[in-house]
This record gives structure tokens, sequence and C-alpha cells, in this order.
């Protein structure tokens, strides 16, 4: 692989122009074209997403050489965009960049990178001299002014960023774009982006996330809608906004040390984005539907094919979301059995994991520092958890809960072993009344799994099938199915379709309905059987 | 309306080409175009609704001037198409020619013009010399040959009629196509459509249409989809497809004398094609949906307007569906007070009808012939009624039932009473449990009238509301009400809104349901009061 990038790079520096610019399609397809379409072009999403690749590859393998070309790329863009005279003051219709220069800035630690992020940021949604910068570019084209913007909402850019206070427009742009606010506000410490953040985070995650971390309502635009419009059948929820909004979350966590927003993490990277990838890691959903009538299936690759290559990325850098260190101890966000070297105190501490979580409540940390220290472990609290044990070295062990994490503060010596018990009974969730495709239903959780029943196991007509309310799960670990799953076993009932004329309609009466028995595996291994019918939200009868 | 009419003909009778042909886009605008792509451009349909307009208004005043303007495009374009060597073998994207030249053929009785509504019908779908006419004509346009023409069912022309059996593409072609259809297996009494007819229609009423009597269940191709997906929130239910329905149902009906044909005609036009018109009838439908979130409203015109002059002309010629004559007597299709007279064994038949319905059980017909006569009035007995009562001149009256109308078969003389009950109970009707979207949900029915509830008379959030299944309703004439309805009232239950928190998702608890009442409206009359959410199929809890 090394190999690869290093001949790719090798061409990236060659097609690099004199200038730095560098995006092959403007060099030489459409020479004259260069940023002149801001809105729709994805120029500057283009080198968002490649000074990523070079941050990511500078840190897996110490070359520099990917990084001092998209340096220079980076020195063109500043010189081309900024509210010095000059200079265009247009930023991408699509963000990205803002993100990539906050994680390049980490890199490089050099301030333009990040006064950069900023400008695009902050330049977002004003009006220059009364006019959009999308309106000036479009007249600059020859479009004429006549273009209605109204939908600059679309592209984020209907009002300066702090102003925003509800999640509107293409969600993998929006959720990119506070990805990037959120960095910004880490490393600024700027108290003005905190508060369109958690209005913004209150808005999505309380009126317009899908209960499995999902985000985007339509696909006519692949965007938010309105609060509380959460269709399941035609739900978008594309790949990358899970991955966005898990992005967004593992940032505000950052920013405030509340372990709610790893909660979304873990609720959208366990659910709405690794549905994203088929189980043999060779197929993928772009969109990722509540509910299926057996159409719906993933595929080898897309014309636009942002999908694949994030949930890999994703994945492949999973081990980065376990842990975080501050000044007073760890943080242990998620759980899966890791082993990680953690710089704390000015030593180096070696954490273990050892786990069969998601389907097993138990975890087992060893905490080894070189020498006896004394420090904090926080172990995430999920939100979905009402009951956790902690014991040390065998013994029940006294916790303080803060921000969503129970804190062990004592003296760690090597060895020391943590076991934590997070009770995960089968959850039944129900939405907001406000929610109309919801109402009268519940959706099935057990850790931080949420579930649904496939045609394959269930039969057709899913949605005939009624849960009674009193009605206990069976919980049993299936580990030939699916590549090991824990499955949930139930009574429901449902309409003897068998004793059903040809009629459309009828006159509803009170047939006693059928006792069958229902199971339901994890929603993101699902379509990866026989197609047919998917559906998240059961009816409760 | 008459001068504006005949100043309209004036101009069309000047427009026309001396070869007849009459279309004034392609004779001044795109004079090369003529007869290029039937496929998209709506050539023969727009003449379809000009031989249509021509025949109803020498019907209606006797004039045929219009009538003989049309009939000269109709040798112009009967000279145009054919299997005829030197005739072009193609017929129009959008169906509706066929149906308007037997409207023709019953006025002029040439057959020629019965002829040219048989070739459109039969070679619709063919593959002479191997290939479909649209394809020919891509070609002939320069397209070539690589478009994928396995959309053709969209036009309803992927194969000969007499092969179809499933209703497919978009909605008011396949109406118009059907009807078509059944106009000519009226006139040419074709044994080989009248199968493929009786499968249409199976597959239509059986598998494919709304409670509303609206089909199209896609906005995506205005179209048909899959059997029993008829999705309420994003159903298309074009006003025109409902109206087509009607048209189709009508000549069923006359196809076979069977009563259960006009059950569809009524339940589309009190229901589906009613709701296309608001209550002033200065605002239009397109679209009808069964649930609205209440952001769809009726507007004053469309840039493609076909919905809002087919239901003016759909409610002006209402008349005519009420009665009908056999050789057997008077066949009584819909009930409405009128006045009608009817040409039966040689004399004329006064018959009144005296009713409230659809609000009230009771009607009132007077049968009064010049002379004492024998013949059968056949009274329809709507498939939603269960119990029907029948008196004439004020005593218990013997009848049979045949084919869905209950049949009187007597003397009768001048002044006749018939007192007919349709017994009107309200219904609840549940869907096949093929039908995913109406699981667990109950429409109401009075009579032919389908209901709704609306946000105005029982607050938001509609989906959260549930029927008792034991709950009886009480039925309430508001006069004063949406132009005089009666409405259904009854208790249901909802989750404490104001109880719910900020949260979106909760663990679901057995927090015991508040009783509200509810109010259900006719579903015609939604959307003319406040805006807000409307729902036709309710829970039952």
């Amino acid at each position: 692989l090394e190999e690869l990038v290093d001949a790719v790079v090798e061409k990236m520096e060659r097609a690099q122009g004199a200038d730095g610019y560098l995006n092959t399609y403007f060099q030489w397809v459409e020479p004259g074209k260069r940023w002149t379409n801001l809105r729709d072009n994805h120029e500057l999403y283009c080198a968002g997403h490649l000074i990523e690749a070079a941050v990511a590859y500078f840190q897996a393998t110490g070359k520099r050489k990917m990084l001092e070309v998209l340096c220079r790329y980076v020195d063109h863009i500043a010189a081309t965009f900024g509210t010095e005279p000059g200079k265009k003051r247009g930023y991408c219709g699509h963000e990205e960049i803002e993100l990539a220069l906050v994680k390049l800035y980490h890199v490089t630690r050099d301030p333009k990178h990040l006064a950069l992020a900023k400008y695009f940021i902050f330049e977002r949604g004003q009006r220059p001299g009364g006019k959009h910068y999308f309106a000036q570019e479009a007249e600059a084209r020859g479009e004429g002014s006549k273009k209605n913007w109204t939908g600059l909402e679309y592209y984020q850019a209907d009002m300066p960023v702090r102003e925003q206070t509800t999640a509107e427009g293409h969600a993998v742009r929006a959720m990119y774009l506070y990805c990037g606010m959120t960095d910004l506000a880490l490393e600024t410490q700027d108290p003005t982006l905190t508060e369109p953040l958690q209005a913004l985070w209150q808005n999505v995650t309380g009126r317009r996330m899908y209960i499995t971390g999902g985000v985007g309502s339509a696909h006519h635009g692949e965007r938010f809608t309105t609060d509380y419009d959460l269709p399941n059948e035609t739900a978008y929820c594309e790949t990358c906004a899970a991955i966005g909004l898990a992005f967004w979350a593992q940032g505000m966590g950052r920013l405030t040390g509340e372990g709610h927003y790893i909660d979304v993490l873990e609720r959208a990277i366990y659910n709405g984005a690794l549905a994203g990838i088929s189980l043999d890691g060779k197929k993928f959903f772009y969109v990722n539907p509540l509910e299926s009538r057996g159409n719906h299936h993933r595929r080898d690759w897309f014309d636009c094919a942002c999908c694949p290559p994030n949930i890999a990325r994703l994945l492949a850098s999973l081990s980065g979301y376990v842990y975080s260190t501050s000044a007073e101890g760890l943080y242990v966000h998620l759980y899966a059995s890791t082993r990680a070297s953690v710089e704390l105190g000015g030593q180096t501490v070696q954490v273990e994991q050892a786990t069969q979580y998601p389907w097993h409540e138990q975890i087992r940390l060893t905490i080894s520092p070189e020498r006896p220290a004394v420090f904090a472990v926080r172990l995430r609290k999920p939100g979905w958890c009402r009951t956790a044990t902690v014991k040390v070295n065998g013994k029940p062990a006294e916790t303080t809960t803060d921000k969503g994490y129970l804190v062990l503060q004592r003296t760690w010596k090597q060895g020391d072993a943590i076991e934590l018990k997070l009770a995960m009974p089968v959850e039944r969730l129900e939405a907001s009344p406000a929610v109309g495709s919801d109402c009268g239903r519940v959706a099935l959780q057990r850790g931080p799994l949420v579930y649904c029943v496939e045609e394959v196991d269930n039969g057709g007509q899913l949605n005939d099938l009624a849960l009674e309310p009193a009605e206990q799960f069976k919980v049993r670990h299936e580990p030939g199915l699916l590549g090991g799953v824990t499955v949930l076993a139930a009574e429901a009932t449902r309409r003897d379709d068998a004793a059903w004329g040809t009629e459309l309609y009828r006159t509803a009466n009170d047939t006693p309905r059928k006792k069958v028995g229902i199971i339901a595996v994890p929603y993101y291994a699902w379509d990866n059987r026989a197609a047919g019918e998917m559906l998240v939200w059961l009816r409760q009868g």
C-alpha cells in the first residue's frame, strides 16, 4: 500500500502547478474555469480530502512529501481566498476543507492553516457589499442575477454560521461544516461558536436524527427537512452523513468532555454508518432506510463514490475513537478489545481491554503504568445503560459520575484490573409523539445496537406484525449467523394472510390474530442474506 | 359561453392547415417537427382533447362547425397513420385520442373514426419489422438507437395491449388507454379485449388503488408502482387519474351491466376526484395524498394544467352518470336529486330523484311514463351497503338482485314512487395485510364517502391518535361546516404530548394515554380551512 501511495504522491507532485494549484480537471480539462464555480464544483472540497489524506499518510508513515505538496496547494488557496483586497471572498459549496485545514494545523502548527479554516467558516453566508458570493460568481459566469438564491440553505450558506440554529440543507455538507466549526472552537476556545454548535446539536439529535444515527430525511437534495420528519421507508440517511455525525460527536465530546456526545457517536457508528458496508466488506449502501419492501440492496460502487472510501477510513481509524487523555487522566469512550499505549503524566501507560462488547455486558480493562501514579480513569457510562457496576482488582469499587463518565480516581499500578459491567437488557424505544412515522411503534435496542426484523427470518408483510407490550425478548447469541450476532426472539401476532381473500379493502373485523415467533437481528447486518423486507420500527399492538 | 366558444372555433377553422392539420405549435413554432416525436410531444393527445370538445359542443348546442374542423383533422390523421404502406405506424405516447375517436364515432357513425381508434389501440406496443415505433422515430430524429427502451411500460407501450395484465406506468395514460379499450370493446363486442380489461381491472382495484379511488402511488413518473405499494403521505393520486378511473369504471359497467364497477366510479368521484377542487371551486389539487403534515395545499393553477379543466368537465357532466337504459328498462346508477327524461320502449319516461344522499339514507324516485308500461327499474345496491329496503307507493316491494342491482320489474304508471333506503352505518375498513402502509390502521367510510381527520379539528400529531376497536361513532350533520357536511365523532386516545420532554427517543413505558374527542370530515372537503395535518388511515389501538 505504501508503494502504491508513494507512486501516486510522485504523480501529484509532478502534476502540481508552479503556483501550487492541484486539480487535474481544472488544469487540463477546463483550465479556464479554475475557481469560477465554488458553489457546485467541489474544487475546495477535493483539496480538503487531499489534505486529510496527506495528514493521515504523514501520521501513518512519517513521510512528508504529500504533506509538502498539499502545503504548497494550501499556500495557493490562502493567496487566492480571503477578506484582504484583491482576494476572492469565496468558500466551497460543499464543506470539507475547513475540518481538513484544522487537521493540517494539528500537524504543521502553522497559524496560516488555522487562519484559513477560520476564514472559510466565518465568511460562509456573509453578503459583503450586499451580495452573496455564490450570486457574485454566478454573475461573473454570465448567468445573470435572475437565479433565485433562496436555496442557499442547501449549502448552509444562507446566513453566517454563528446565526444558524437549525440543521438545514444537504446533510453531509452540514455535518462537515459543524465538524469544522467544532474543531475550530477546540483550537481557538471561541465562545461565539459554542452556542450555535449546541443549538445545532440539539436540533439534529433532538428532532432530526433517526434512531440509527442516520441523518437526512429526504432523497431530494439528500437533505434535512423539518423537525420530526423522519419517514422510515423513504429515509435518505447517507452513509457519509452518519459518519459525519460520528466525527462531529467526537468533536463535541472533546469540546465539552460530556459523554452523551459519545453516545451519539456510538449510535452512529454501530448502526447508521456500519450498515453502509456488507459483512464481506465488498458492497455498500449509499442510502440507509429504516424500512424496505425488499428492493434496496448494497452495490459494488457508485458514480458518486464518497461512501465506500468514507466507511473504509472510518473503520480503519476506529481505534482513534476509543481512548483519549486529559491532564486529569484517561478517558475510555468506547468498549472494544484493544491494546493502547497512552502518554499520561510523563510516562507511558499500557491499556488493554478484553470484551465481547457489544454482545456481552462484561468489559475487562488492565491499566499498566510504568510506575505507580495517581490519575483518573473515566469510563463512559452509555446513555442506554441504566445499571453499571465496577470492580477494581476483584473488589467493588467506588466511582463518582461526572458528565456521563464513571470516574475512578486512585493510584494505579502495573496490572490493575477494572471489571466493568454494563447491564444490557433489550430496550423498547418509542419516539416523540411528534414523529408521525413512529407512532404506535417501538424500536428494539440492546446495548448500542439497534435491531430490525427481516423477511428472511420472519416472512413478509412485516408491518402486519404486532408486539404485545408485555412480551419479553429472549437474547440468544448465534455464532454461525451473520458473522456471529446476538439475536432477539419473541412472540408477536399477525393477521392470517391465508384467510384473506382477493379484496383490497374490507370491513375491519376482530378475527383473532395468529401468534408467530419473530427474530430480530442487528440493523447493521441487514441485507446480507436473501433479499426481502426489513423493518426497524415494529408495531406494538 | 357559447359566444366565446364560437369565437374560438372561428379561429380554429382559420388556423387549420389546407391538409387538415391543426396544432398551432407545430404549424408556427416548430413547423418542421410535425409528427416527429409522438412519444413525448402530446400531438395526438391534444387532437384527442379537441375531438372530445367538438363532440361535447355539438351535443350541447347542435352546432357542427367545430365537429367539421375536427373531422377534417381526423381525416388527415387517418391518412398519416396506419398499417398500410406509406403510412406511419405510430401512436401517441399519452393515450387520449383513442377514447375521443370512439366518442366521435358515436356522433358521426363514420366507420373510419372507429377504425382509427382500433388502429391506435392495437398498434400500441407492436414491433413491426422487429423495431418499436418509438425507437424508429428516435433514430429518425438522429438520437441513435443507444437509448435504453426498457421504459416503454411508462407509456403502456412495452407490449401489445391484449397482452397487458398489470397496470404499469403513468397512471393517467393507463386510465385513458383502458377507457379507449373498453369503449372499443363496447362498440365491437371484441371478446379478445374483455379478458385483458378484466385482468387490468382486477390488478388496479384489487392491488393498486387507494381507498379514495386514487391511483398512481409514485410522484416519480406519476405512476403505478408495484402491487400493494400504497404509501399515504407520498401518494401521487393525480386528480386526472381518479377521473380517468371513473370514466373507465363507467365503461366497464356499460360493458358488463355489473354494479360493482359503479361502486368504484362512485368511490372515485366522491373522494379521489372531488378532493381535487376546493369548496369554492377556485383552487385545485394535482396530487391527492391520504396523509399530510400540513404543507400540501390546493393552488390556483398548474403549469401542466390538466387537472382543473378535467375536474370541471367531470362535474359539469355528472348528470350523464346517473341513469342509463337497456332494452329491459331503466338503470339507476347513482343517487342524487335529479330530473331526467329517458326514452324507454317507445315513449318518454320522466324520472325524478329527491334525496339528501350521500348524507341521508333515504332516496325517493318518481317514475312517470306517458302511459303505463312494463319495464324493469334497476337500482344499484352499493357494495358498501349491507341492508337496502325498497318500497313502491308506500308498500314494501319485492325485488330480485342481479349483478349488484335491485330489480323492480312491474307495470309502471305515472307518478309511481319508489322509496329506497340504503343503510349507512359508519364502517371501519381495513386493508389487505399486504398493504404495509395501512397495517394496524382503519379508514372510516359512511356511504360512499371516505373520511379523514384534520388538525384544525383534532390538533396535530394525528398519527398518535388511536381508536379503540369497540368505540362507536356518532354521526352528526353540520349544516354550517364546509358547505354542510356530516361529521363523525368519537373518542380516541393519545399520548400526553405536554408530558413528553425534549428527548427524541426514550424507553417505551405504559404511561396511560389520555382520552380525546375526535372529529372526522369527508376526505373531499379537506384543506378548506386552516392549514394543518390530515390523515385518512387512523391507527387502531
